[in-house]
């Protein structure tokens, strides 16, 4: 099952049955409203703060999911997700209205991708029969977490990226004839943390971008595919910089992807005119855009094979204020439609 | 493997192959200090915060481990760990120096058991040869992050525990004749979060104990075993009210665990005279008195059984702010010896 050092196939392709994908305002006016299941018009959704309109999110993006999938919260063995909230509080509160057994994570916008790569590890070798997996995020939770409070009007510069306010998740199945015609997983590459030395906690896609390159050398070297295997590379939320610079690593170590199958979910999710500057980032924009807009185009049949690398930067506002530099890392899952 | 809805067997039994445990100046004049390898003078440890000292613990913890292991780093495929601290960024840093791909986890003090049961489930399932895993905490750290600044010299209830400064690291490899006599990892049971309503964060034990008696009742259920099965069941940080508390929700359960047979790592780090309140706490509780002291009681034929019950309460100084309680959860390994 192992192949190389990081990579993983799975032999009996565990099939995503389901996805419940939530969203805020931001989302609503973005560019792919129409793939989200729920959006809601306010950043407070009903609630009293930010963090518990970011619980909601994930407990109505599991719902969904259940719903879809026709599952009883009783008959799903596990959840396995996280945010970027301090702790994880509002996914571990989901977890407690959801009430199965959980497994917290924290690989801040990769998060969705090893939680992915986790549970099909888990369905595959037959340690589970059904997992919600999935990761959340909140513009405005997070806004005041790693940055100022909205209401200081704070100035960002143009490599800033915009935190999602979201939710995605997908409920993993063993394979059978029922679930034939679902996305399958079937291979997976988790990264090692690279730090080039990058400290501007305002350009995140610029010191993530050779965590993700990294990533993807290493799945075309121990899986043996290449980008010709691949109908899409899509990345977390790398932005205008990052994605520029993923490209250009990759090139310079002789791996040549065409830009037209290279793209970044964060880069996807909203309108030319919204004021995202570098563009969309945050624990929900591989969420989002992969298990709302990019499975929803596997089934239309636009793509057969999507590897989708969720790239993470591992700091925290106090790294950052010891001067610390910023490590980052991405996961990368392969996922697959029959013709 | 899956056996009822949250446990798992492991029928390759994977192996603990070595392990590093490090600790600061209270362990040092504990009760376990003779268990720890490497224990430092002050909380500082010759660096410039508490935070890089708290990294340093884990540096430390993963380097004597692979030492002991007789392995390189290379030869890790996997580093799965977690701590309390804000985006666990004392083990995404630690995770840069070993340049292992990683898994971030977060399961407060749960974490050690989380990682342990994961990583053992991957190595059972050829997902890997070695995987380094364990969870640490510093005193310091967290009381500046989850309390107030030492030097203001808060009061502290007596139900209230003491954030033990460490980290417990453990490798874990496939079943082979080199490792025949190493303690091999046979179940697992994973929780799910369970929140009796209390939101006294000074009262953790107390809070933690219903995750706990409902994991252990889940393992005896979904595995067919019963306290008979075990020489040993410990729980991670539960304290003096914490473990009392359990012992009674069992008993109304009609699970007689004898009182001798149920210990608490939370208990058994530090002298009576030592201000510690109702016990230890923090994610390197568990981790050090398991990784530490237990094993090598099991190696010294004390022990043949051993189920661990790491209980982690996941809440955040936020959470406590907006008056919400405490979410609380525990899972549990089984480790054995051949005799």
């Amino acid at each position: 099952m192992i192949v190389g050092k990081a990579s993983w196939f799975f032999e009996n392709e565990p099939v995503i049955i389901a996805t419940g994908v939530t969203g805020g305002p931001f989302e609503k006016n973005g560019k792919l409203a129409e793939d989200f299941d729920l959006l809601y018009d306010d950043l407070w959704m009903g609630e009293d703060s930010y963090e518990k309109a970011h619980r909601l999110l994930i407990d109505e993006a599991c719902r969904i999911a259940l719903e879809k999938a026709e599952l009883t919260k009783e008959q799903v063995n596990f959840m396995i997700a996280g945010d970027l909230i301090n702790q994880i509080t509002p996914t571990s509160f989901a977890a407690r209205s959801l009430a199965v057994p959980y497994f917290g994570i924290f690989g801040a916008c990769s998060t969705s991708m090893e939680g992915l790569a986790l549970a099909s590890f888990l369905i595959n070798g037959d340690g589970a029969d059904y997992i919600v997996t999935g990761s959340a995020s909140h513009n405005a939770a997070a806004e005041r977490q790693f940055r100022y409070p909205t209401e200081y009007g704070g100035q960002k510069p143009p490599t800033a990226q915009w935190t999602v306010t979201g939710a995605g998740y997908a409920i993993i199945a063993k394979q059978n004839e029922k679930y034939s015609e679902k996305p399958k997983i079937t291979a997976a590459t988790i990264g090692k943390v690279i730090d080039m030395g990058l400290s501007d906690p305002f350009n995140m896609g610029g010191a993530m971008a050779p965590a993700a390159a990294d990533t993807i050398e290493t799945h075309f070297e121990e899986t043996g595919r290449n980008h010709e295997y691949y109908d899409l590379i899509v990345t977390g939320d790398l932005g205008k910089i990052g994605r520029a610079t993923v490209l250009d690593l990759l090139h310079s170590k002789g791996i040549h992807i065409p830009e037209e199958k290279f793209l970044d979910c964060g880069l996807m999710l909203y309108k030319e005119e919204q004021p995202v500057q570098a563009g969309a980032s945050g624990a929900a924009s591989s969420a989002t855009v992969i298990y709302g807009h990019l499975l929803k185009q596997m089934n239309y049949g636009f793509y057969k094979k999507i590897l989708c690398v969720a790239t993470g930067a591992l700091l925290s506002p106090m790294t950052v204020q010891q001067k610390e530099t910023i490590p980052c890392i991405a996961h990368a899952v392969s996922i697959e439609k029959n013709s």
